[in-house]
């Protein structure tokens, strides 16, 4: 993975911000997005630390070393989560890391079970080398935590643990997917957002659903 | 049919594609678009695979013939399912097939059915041929699967079967409508995904919907 | 009411359609709108029939008289509801009459009752005339038909027998409101229409909402 | 507190009018927007009344003092809830309040109860003061009237009682919230609508929400 033009980075996250704000992903400031600018030693550009989603200026990005410490003279604060982006980058080889917040995604991050399997949806072949239908997603819950050092390590065993997810949510906060590149991360957020909100409002659907159905 | 200019159906299908991804229905690059660019022979322009349907560049569309091949030069991958458009056409005479992805399309194409029968609602009307209000729209629902081949055949003998339908759904998968224009075809997809929703939504609603109801 | 200028008139209306067709209560062509061009002789500015609303231009937009018959040379059909308008203008004294088909405002149509009565909102005071929340609106639901002579007179039976309604449904297939001006009639599209999403969607909420609450 | 630039006050609140209404949440010309211009005396810049949120132009801003009164030859009319204005900036300091006429804030309004908490989400964190999701934020609600003296003394009382909370519910009404700026408030809205509607959803959702889940 060769280095890539911070501007050209800047303005494409910014672009993914502006679009998961209009469907209301990233609101009051939440969400953080990151994607890989070197490979080694790690440079990552992410997010600051509550910056407006949906109106990212370059400023708004920060470059990040492989410890998540900030790298140059910006003055802004990494987010609180760039360990966990730097976690998913070692252990997936990830190129991009995405995170946000949806009203699905919450919601569905609090199923009192260790994590939420979907199947059987066309719309999971969108996922990098899904090929078929038939296939079954785990999406493990990750409790939710304040002590970002800890919250990374529990991120680390949980991506060991299963290595064919392409997500996990953290219990009652949001959605973290990742892809080889940012174009992959965001195609991944909507088709795993799509699926949330479906197996959600699906939930409270009764069939029949008409007297002529 | 005439021959129409390719510049124009790529730019009216990319249009298509920026409204229907601002309403969440071809979300992560789901969904494919056709229209008929000339009869005998049969060209159609069609998406490619894989491709963001919310930013649909000229690129993005291709030419195929009647058997799903590309014609020309164009080293982009026809959609997998360009069958199923070929299928359609020849089946009905439509000048454009559409294809989404929605989630109310989604759920409603789970009942434990062959189908979905819709009757008595005004917007009914909107379907090419329907006069009246009081139409019983059959929707037959088809089992989805990956080997197009055999897919197209089930949609055929279905379409055969169901020579009224304005569409059909693919189980946990989506929505296929088509028009003897583009436009007709888009205001199919408006006018079912209107009456998903509602239907799907009214199931969840119960009356007296108020004290003073 | 002077008479004003049809070209302002058409280009007011096309701004409500582009409004209503982004919050998806316009969808498939459905709706149709009208303002008063000048009162004696009655003449209305009104949308054709099947004509995208989102995308109106003034060839869109037609000239009607009293009895609802096209004035001047466009070719274009005048919407069959043209006589819903004119009786509606006539009986209230409306100076602009707006239908729209939402998928809230369907579901509540379909209730099984002779209307809906909502009170006790402050939405409601944004309703011309309604000084406190304290006020019970009643919204007559009319049976749909396709007999527009019969359905007109209907529609004035109704509107005699609820002189304070601001609204009336049709029967699973929309909602009919007017006011002295265009944006009088734009304010109660949006009032009414938040106060049917809320009682919709409320209808389905059970409290206690969680466990803390 | 600084005077600021009136022109820019102005412009900032039609920036928040813009997305609001985009987001239905001040649908028909409801809810109300200010910011104070200057703290000794009291300046507020703050909509007029029955203004369109979505098109909010200079004309439509006007400034008030401590009372409520209109400073400054501005015809129009100050919004009735101005006293509720002044009556937060007053008790807490506040730099911009915000009143929103959401679907979701007017259902959870109308619980039965004296107001909701909202404990264990990692969105509470964006509002101004909260370090950890372990929050439990409760938010008054108070009965609605139309005595708008009244209601201000009970504003009042109501956040003496409640000093750490950053909103309050009108009952079928909708929502206060405010902040150090309006960047702030702006957020807290946000927040705030994401909870309300993650709650309101997630109470018709039923776990196990999947054969497979």
């Amino acid at each position: 993975m060769k280095s890539r033009s911070f501007a050209a980075a800047a303005r494409d996250l910014a672009g993914v911000g502006r679009r998961f704000y209009a469907r209301g992903w990233v609101l009051g400031t939440s969400g953080n997005f990151s994607t890989v600018m070197a490979a080694r030693p790690l440079r990552l550009a992410i997010t600051a630390s509550s910056v407006h989603k949906g109106q990212l200026r370059s400023t708004d990005i920060l470059q990040v070393d492989e410890r998540g410490a900030g790298v140059g003279q910006r003055s802004a604060k990494p987010s609180a989560e760039t360990l966990l982006h730097v976690e998913i980058v070692k252990r997936r080889g990830a190129g991009a890391v995405l995170h946000t917040h949806s009203v699905w995604s919450t919601i569905l991050s609090d199923a009192p079970r260790p994590g939420i399997s979907i199947a059987g949806y066309e719309m999971l072949k969108g996922l990098s080398g899904v090929g078929s239908h038939e296939h079954e997603e785990w999406i493990p819950i990750v409790d939710n935590a304040q002590d970002m050092q800890a919250l990374a390590r529990t991120v680390g065993t949980t991506l060991d643990r299963a290595p064919a997810a392409h997500a996990f949510l953290l219990r009652r906060h949001g959605l973290y997917t990742w892809g080889a590149t940012l174009a992959d991360a965001e195609r991944h957020v909507e088709i795993l957002e799509f699926l949330f909100e479906t197996i959600g409002r699906g939930a409270a659907t009764r069939f029949p659903l008409t007297e002529e159905a």
